[in-house]
């Protein structure tokens, strides 16, 4: 457009000018609380990744096998193809039993500082240990307190996963290329390290969201900028935040209102089961928001499948707040900016049984 | 090596070129036998193969949401990191029930000339059909006669996946980009179109006897080549032939010798169901071969897991021949070098359910 009135050009130049201040203190004010996903992924403390490692993690994560049933590998729960979750209520384990929770992604997990709705791992090989012990047998029971999850159920499958592994040439090779230093390689807690070190890759950058974080003001837009300024404003960035935007604390669910047993059962008591400290009743893991699009149903109840209606949930269970429809959709459009570029990944080829190997018991 | 004496290097040249003659003379007979599986996918019959329909098919293939309780996929019972197939005895259905056979693979299924182990489905499409209607339901009944499977229980699975299909918005761009000129894309039977489209992919050229029967005589070792003369000259090759080294006919298992109820039980009685003759009770799909050795255990029944065991067993009770443990270990060897390059399929990522798409029924 050519100008002859400079003095209409300057008031246009101010107009243009005001939404890129605001949208300059909008990302200040969200710079101060959250962080793009790195492009790369990160290396696990003391646990260098190595391509012999990528290599076994990734076909330990595919194979069912090593599940007493043959039928339940990390990826039955944590499917790539679909935001790294399940989209169930509850996960299926041995015998079609309820597992009792949803499942949670395994997208960006190695961000998170605890891992599962109670805390109990602390890092993505202390999941792994605890997944495999929990679902080849009989669930562990989350619910109710003390157990945990049953050891004497437990054990028969670690011992199926070893002696299943050490039977298979294929896997031979790779726990030796894989721990090239160890006499032994073929054990559980190598396995679990395996499986941590391709987690590690199973990152999502590059959300609309991280590009507008970086500078791209296109790439929200305005509900999604507005949603991101109510989400801070509303105080939901008080416990989301971070690179994760949550999975760094945790807090009691129904801090404000008892969102009623659908969404909070009264016979799952969170952290509970984990401390034996009666402050942590209902106490759960704040949960990452990275992807949520991907992941419904939501909460550990699996109940609410509306992300809204998640958010409706969420600020008036921990804010006391009574968002209108127009806010709860504004939040919930920016939180569709948290959906990242998923991972491509080629499935492996998991070697072969031979005669000698163990077999499922079904 | 500097030959001094013509008559010497004559007799060298003539005992050289004897494996030759006697490698040509096997190579020929087995090139009337057997041929190799092609380099590229083969189209279906009426079905051209678009990127479009491929991109859905993956996408249906790998999506577990399409079954009532959102637990089972093709890919569950047909692991392409696994030979095809799912490495048990009985496949898992809805509420962990027992399929009551084994899963057959789907790597080079469109060379066969029909599919299922009573040979029920007719190609690749009526394959997918009627696994569908039978897994998200109750099983299927295909032991003891007279009921291939239960319509009343085959509907609401059959209705779930359409109402699922149509509740997804990627779905409803991803049918309709799959099956550009009709109105109404999204029904079960262009589902399984497009199913189809993608198995035809699944094909495992350049195994070592392609390569062989190329003209490449290294592909095969000694072992493998006495072995491939055994299995032609013993009589496997009079069922186990063509592109799929079987796969294109029927026979009656326990031909000469019955195998034992473990191997062959008495209440599945193969293709009577199908065609309520009596003369196919115990009659069952001749097995295509191509990367048995990634596909145990072997027969409907899945009781035996040795490659080599199963050669015995089929020698004995098809053939009334006795292998001694040198020519079934030979055999064996032949058969491990019908493995070929096996598909290398990236995840597809599976469009995200919204707030209206129906929910899975545990």
């Amino acid at each position: 457009m050519k100008m002859r009135f400079p003095l209409l050009a300057s008031l246009l130049a101010l107009l243009a000018a005001g939404p890129a201040v605001a949208a300059d203190s909008l990302r200040d004010q969200a710079k101060g609380l959250f962080q793009p996903i790195p492009e790369t992924p990160p290396q696990l403390p003391g646990e260098p990744t190595t391509p012999a490692k990528l290599k076994l993690g990734k076909m330990l994560y595919f194979d069912p096998r090593i599940s007493e049933s043959h039928e339940l590998s990390c990826s039955a729960c944590h499917d790539l193809g679909m935001g790294g979750g399940d989209s169930r209520a509850s996960s299926i384990a041995r015998g079609w039993q309820l597992a009792g929770r949803k499942s949670q992604t395994v997208l960006n997990a190695v961000f998170n500082k605890t891992l599962f709705f109670d805390g109990r791992a602390s890092d993505l090989k202390d999941q792994v240990l605890r997944s495999v012990t929990a679902f080849p047998g009989a669930m562990q029971k989350t619910r109710g307190g003390p157990t945990i999850f049953n050891p004497a159920e437990s054990n028969p499958a670690k011992t199926h996963a070893v002696e299943f592994l050490k039977g298979v040439p294929g896997y031979v090779d790779a726990f030796k290329k894989a721990f090239p230093d160890e006499a032994d390689p073929i054990t559980y807690d190598n396995a679990a390290r395996a499986i941590a070190v391709f987690e590690t890759t199973l990152i999502t950058p590059d959300a609309p969201f991280d590009r507008w974080l970086k500078g791209d003001d296109a790439a929200l837009d305005d509900s999604q900028k507005q949603g991101l300024k109510l989400f801070m404003d509303k105080g939901c960035s008080n416990c989301h935040n971070g690179v994760n935007i949550g999975g760094a604390s945790f807090a009691r669910f129904g801090l404000v209102h008892n969102p009623g047993p659908d969404i909070l059962p009264t016979d799952d008591w969170g952290r509970f089961a984990v401390t034996k400290n009666v402050a942590d009743k209902y106490v759960f893991r704040v949960q990452e928001l990275r992807n949520v699009e991907l992941n419904a149903p939501y909460f550990h109840s699996g109940h609410v499948w509306d992300l809204k209606k998640a958010v409706e949930v969420m600020a008036d269970a921990q804010l006391g707040v009574q968002l209108s429809d127009d806010e709860a959709g504004k939040i919930a459009d920016f939180l569709k900016s948290l959906t990242g570029r998923q991972p491509q990944v080629t499935l492996p080829l998991m070697p072969p049984m031979v005669a000698t190997t163990p077999r499922p018991q079904p």
